[in-house]
């Protein structure tokens, strides 16, 4: 299925949102508003502003307060997506340079952290102190996911329950804000933000699971950035995690993080991770984590936005960027 | 006057922040741990949650909110500093090998921004709207002005107004954050916030020209790094700005961004300036806006925390670090 039918419930806000975006850009400064619209211009698939309008739509939908916090995740991600891009020094994403390759690493620090208060702001004008607060410890579940991204770079002893842990901070801690703060906004009841919490949770691990199957089975043209990029800065996925254990002596990602042949041994690691049943198996988890998505959803109230949550989650496992 | 003697009114509840800034690096990961140490650890003048304290000292002072603030205040601050060692590649800070230096860029990016986070979780437990959205607001200001000082680095065309400004959002920002936050989570009246706000703002503007002339008079002994920093990193800062108007041709600073002899002429303008009569003048702009922070304090209740902040602005020009 389409993105843009599984949208269908809340297409024309996520047009509101874009154009929150594009108001985003529009400041005095006309170097900024050139790095502002860079960044914010090249528009991805829009999954976590999607989430938030959806988890909104079960209770009292006002887009008085979910149009700004669907947008602050937006431009959140695309703050952590600025810094990333600084920190692995990648040169392409969405198709198209960074903007680190186009204005370099100081520029993109400050810009991230700019859109980063940016997000805050719009965060705050819900004025939901909960919504407030989780999205300040989001960031700081990010930061941290991240750190421990850097931190257990190159290191071969990593187990399958960190890989979760580290997935779970630095890409399903922003799924939970979406779908959290589009609950709660909406006066959910307990029990419903707790579903679409778990949701969240569970959909953000599947999402990157996905991600790191893509970083060996995908295109460049279809991801739009280089394939093997992970292995490459030294982060051990789901994928070559198995390809590991599987061939624990005389393996390539031994030897990439051993720095022996590196872009030999990306290409071996590639190769094999293709020809075994590897891909076949992260698929499974990537597919067990959106079924436990799914698996609450029925408790909510019975609406086009739950069947398009479960859509999503379908999508999610099986899209080809 | 020391400043121990200035803080007196606040003394044992600056330790509290002091104990507060201690917390923030009791985290379950030790390399975290670690990291947040270093950078918290090393204490400052405490001058900006000082402020907030004593701002919060004329009406309801109520430590249950101005302390997470005050904190919350020293963390961004810290957090600040954290990027631009990064962007600058700064190697020492008050004295001691910078984050960057010892940890690299990577780390030092992350980790600031898991500050701004922190910084941005103690700012919403206050519960306070406003101080939330003053927070957030201060730092899209603070990323404005370092990307504005960014983008006008090594150019010679610089008006005193744009300085100002520029000033205004790298430093004052941060001090109005400071006195408005203080002041309004004491419940005190509009009138006196606004009094607060602009004492925030005069005083932020005065601490930065300070800052700039001791970059050229400071020894790196009390300023614990390096002096000259400003113009070897392209910075135009107030005395370099008179150094150039006195004398339009033949000038270090001219030569200096065009990239001609970099360490003969830091040496030249350090010293032409020095002998000059423009660090007076220089001080002199300082000493106007203190007095301007100073004008309406008369306005307040009359307290020990109405003296110390006269006293701080005298102390804001007199000190040597």
């Amino acid at each position: 299925m389409e993105l843009s039918t599984i949208y269908a419930p809340i297409q024309e806000d996520l047009i509101k949102v874009e154009n929150e975006l594009k108001s985003v850009s529009k400041v005095d400064f006309s170097w900024l508003a050139e790095l502002l619209n860079y960044s914010l211009g090249s528009s991805g698939k829009g999954i976590r502003p999607a989430l938030t309008l959806l988890s909104g739509k079960f209770y009292h939908y006002n887009l008085d307060t979910l149009l700004p916090m669907a947008t602050a995740v937006e431009v959140l991600h695309i703050a952590t997506l600025v810094h990333d891009d600084a920190i692995d020094k990648s040169s392409v994403r969405r198709g198209k340079p960074t903007l680190y390759k186009v204005w370099g690493e100081d520029k993109s620090v400050l810009l991230g952290d700019y859109l980063f208060a940016k997000a805050g702001e719009l965060t705050a004008a819900t004025q939901n102190l909960r919504a407030i607060k989780l999205f300040a410890q989001t960031l700081r579940t990010i930061s941290t996911g991240e750190l421990a991204q850097i931190f257990s770079a190159f290191s071969l002893e990593q187990t399958y329950e960190q890989y979760i842990q580290r997935v779970s901070r630095k890409t399903a801690a922003l799924f939970i804000l979406a779908t959290e703060s589009g609950s709660t906004l909406s006066k959910a009841p307990e029990e419903s933000i707790k579903i679409l919490n778990e949701y969240g949770y569970n959909l953000g691990i599947a999402f990157q699971i996905v991600d790191d199957i893509l970083d060996f089975v995908g295109t460049e043209e279809e991801l739009g950035k280089p394939i093997g990029s992970d292995l490459i800065q030294g982060t051990l996925t789901l994928p070559a995690m198995l390809l590991l254990e599987r061939f624990p002596e005389d393996n390539p990602v031994k030897k990439i993080f051993q720095n022996e042949d590196k872009d030999e041994n990306v290409k071996l690691a590639i190769e094999r991770i293709r020809d075994s049943s590897i891909i076949e198996e992260c698929y499974r988890t990537a597919s067990d984590y959106c079924a436990k998505a799914c698996s609450n959803l029925n408790l909510l109230p019975d609406n086009t936005s739950r069947q398009a949550l479960i859509d999503l989650a379908n999508y999610v496992v099986s899209r080809k960027k």
